[in-house]
């Protein structure tokens, strides 16, 4: 017999059927043994429901995702209609006309010659797969021991092993160990943090692609593949380029044949104010990873965009690129990308992001008077707020006030208040915002004032004379 | 603007721009230079049709995916009421009622204990999270060294570099190396080839769980995580378990203190006439992984079910499976999941392949009279055809006869003959046959002709005088 429809059950029923048999991701699933799971049912625009009837501010886009926002039934319609013509078929020696169209159209809105698009079903899948293409190219084109990725500290691309192993995260690397050698971390570029020229983006810039100079140099440039670098880092808080960065990077690669890799699987597609980030800040990648955002979520779709000349050893008679994933180029995702593209143009979202970006910063900047915040920091609809003991002093807080602080309080703290974001110790306690790419001021003003009254009592909380005896 | 719909691109515009941006899997693009990419626009049932109005049965369920036949309105119309209800929101703290729902039906139909449910996009991701899950589990547990991997020769698990570790299919390997360490590959159930007890299935499965036991042993069994088979093995050609077979590797797992992972990306969601191949061959493993079927491919989705005991050391305060992904249970993927599942129940799929898995059988056995049909063997709706010079000696073909048998002729002929399969090369040569768990006899005629008609031709070019010339 058919389930229940969802309206017919109720949270009890919901919650025992979760706990018994959901396996959440990076949750500590103790936290709800005596507590319910957030329930969400529906969603409109930049707000979603849940079971309880109680409505939130999607501030996070659900994770970075949902750009033209929730309850879209063109995208709903355009999906159907490909589910009931061709619901799937693969792109493996065959083609289906919305793959094609779509990796047109994603071409005509990539930088240069970045016109070949290999298409996955996620984010991880795409920093796999750009790995994957550096690595037969250089076997192909009589480099072979390029097989070397440097990335970034804190920077988070991915979570199958491969990705996992560019990430910069050993809290999720550790319990996975071993992982694909050999990755190398260098600086990212938390000016807030910088160890030198704090005071000086354009130094500190150069300081921090130079890491990425000397690390080639310490392994050996002949054994490197790639440089993997999202354009505004998201992990650790929004960590923007600082000026000449990205175009300086460049310049390593070049002078070392290092192929550069930008992540764009949350920047892409608006949410720093242009298609990708780097045309926003003008930088040429040889090849761009994307996910998320380019279906708004409506169906899971990710891929890469590779250079032309990346392509040219696989058109040789007899070589292929010997990668390949089942759902890669579904046509339903497809379907629903195109859709959110025509929607994005329609509504001119990336104009909306660039008309009302200064707002949102102006927005944020403005709780910079509360004891607690120590930086704001992004760009476009993606900002990262740092949390502090001391403001003067940028003193952060220890891992057992920082779990106290963001799972303790500030995450069900915002929540009850009617903001979803995410509190973040992956690095620095920071808050992360992502609005859809839909909002405007109004939604501004609500997340400044949700985040205004929660984290005036958090700084209470913090700056109490019984905070420190704890 | 909008792009233009399909129905208005001719085929000679999407050709272009199909091969000016759309990067094919697993394909060598030098083989459209010259030729147009076979284009599939719409599917109905067992058929799928391409831009030219031709239509084809789709002996390989698209990619062993389509288990109810293509163009479902149902499974359409369950998508787009989701999707304009709530079309994303993640796993990650939060819940929503659909992945709830589905976790809760695939435990139910997963076999004992096996009641935990973990989401993934694709079934690499399924596969990778399966051995993060034991990595992080052994740690966990305070048996650190755990970490190692057996899989079988020529065994396909993915491509993402975590799980394309575990395949044993070097050709798709070497170009990515260094991959994950470390990974051991023994024999698998190829009895057609089997080095020996060729004609006693019980000793060969004997001798096969063996040698999983002598791998284990010489690596260190204190440093083996699991062991990951698939019931019925893809890649090679359907190489079915032999009797005692899965039984005695659970003895041999329990023995080292190994997890048993049966990876049923493919045999589940009723391919072999049962929801799992675990319950089909009554063995019980520690992981389940699945994807492909369980939503015959209409919205991307896979996951790994495990057994409650893997559970337990991440339900203690301050604990978590360290591991997620953004698309993960994605309520529109969940939705047809379940549509999915009312439409397996309603129209009995698994019945409907039990009863006509014997036809099957018997219209492919039929072939064995051709002169180059060396062995046929599967399970189900799951089939290998080997293709063979010699039937008395089973000498099988060098590479270049191989590739000028499997793609210069065989693969556009059956196409050409109106069938979907898949010529397979990456072991000894074979055809492979995964119709939808619709199809019935009517079908299997259909089939039985095109390959006789067209295997009749190869064997005709195989064995003409002049083919040993060239």
């Amino acid at each position: 017999m058919a389930a229940q429809p969802d309206q017919r059950r109720t949270n009890s029923e919901l919650q025992q059927a979760a706990k018994d048999h959901l396996w959440m991701h990076f949750t500590e699933m103790a936290a709800y043994q005596d507590a319910d799971i957030p329930v969400i049912v529906s969603g409109e625009g930049a707000y979603v429901r849940d079971i309880n009837g109680k409505r939130y501010l999607d501030g996070l886009s659900g994770l970075f995702v949902s750009q033209v926002g929730h309850g879209r039934t063109e995208i709903a319609d355009a999906m159907a209609a490909q589910a009931g013509t061709l619901g799937y078929f693969p792109v493996w020696t065959y083609a289906h006309p919305k793959a094609i169209e779509l990796a047109q159209r994603i071409a005509g809105l990539a930088p240069g010659d970045l016109n070949r698009v290999f298409f996955t079903t996620s984010g991880s899948e795409a920093v796999e797969s750009a790995w994957k293409l550096a690595r037969q190219y250089f076997k192909a084109v009589g480099q072979p021991t390029r097989h070397k990725v440097i990335s970034r500290s804190v920077a988070y691309h991915g979570t199958s092993l491969g990705a996992l192993s560019i990430t910069g995260l050993p809290g999720i690397k550790t319990p996975f160990e071993p992982l694909v050698p050999s990755t190398v971390q260098v600086a990212n570029t938390n000016i807030y943090r910088a160890p030198v020229h704090g005071d000086d983006p354009v130094a500190f810039g150069r300081w921090a692609a130079d890491q990425i100079d000397e690390a080639i140099e310490r392994n050996g440039p002949e054994t490197i593949a790639a440089v993997y670098l999202e354009p505004v880092q998201n992990s650790g808080g929004c960590f923007p380029p600082p000026p000449g960065y990205l175009q300086r990077v460049r310049e390593i690669c070049d002078r070392h044949g290092v192929l550069l890799v930008s992540d764009e699987v949350i920047c892409g597609f608006g949410r720093l104010g242009s298609y990708f980030g780097a045309e926003h800040f003008g930088f040429r990648p040889d090849m761009i990873t994307f996910a998320k955002g380019a279906t708004s979520g409506y169906v899971p779709l990710g891929g890469m965009i590779a250079d032309d000349a990346l392509m040219e050893p696989f058109q040789r008679p007899g070589s292929a690129f010997a990668h390949g994933i089942t759902f890669a180029g579904h046509p339903v995702a497809a379907a629903a990308a195109l859709a959110n593209l025509d929607i994005f143009e329609r509504e001119d979202l990336i104009g909306n992001v660039r008309r009302n970006a200064p707002a949102l910063r102006a927005a944020l900047d403005s709780l910079r008077d509360l004891p607690i915040v120590g930086d704001v920091r992004g760009e476009g609809y993606f900002y990262g707020i740092e949390l502090v003991k001391d403001t003067d002093t940028k003193e952060t807080f220890t891992d057992e006030e920082s779990t106290r602080l963001l799972k303790g309080f500030l995450s069900n703290a915002l929540f009850d208040a009617g903001l979803v974001c995410r509190a973040d110790d992956r690095g620095d306690p920071v808050l992360q915002l992502a609005p859809p790419l839909i909002c405007g001021p109004e939604h501004f003003d609500e997340i400044e004032q949700i985040l205004r009254k929660v984290l005036s009592r958090a700084a209470d909380m913090v700056h109490a004379p019984s905070a420190r005896r704890r």
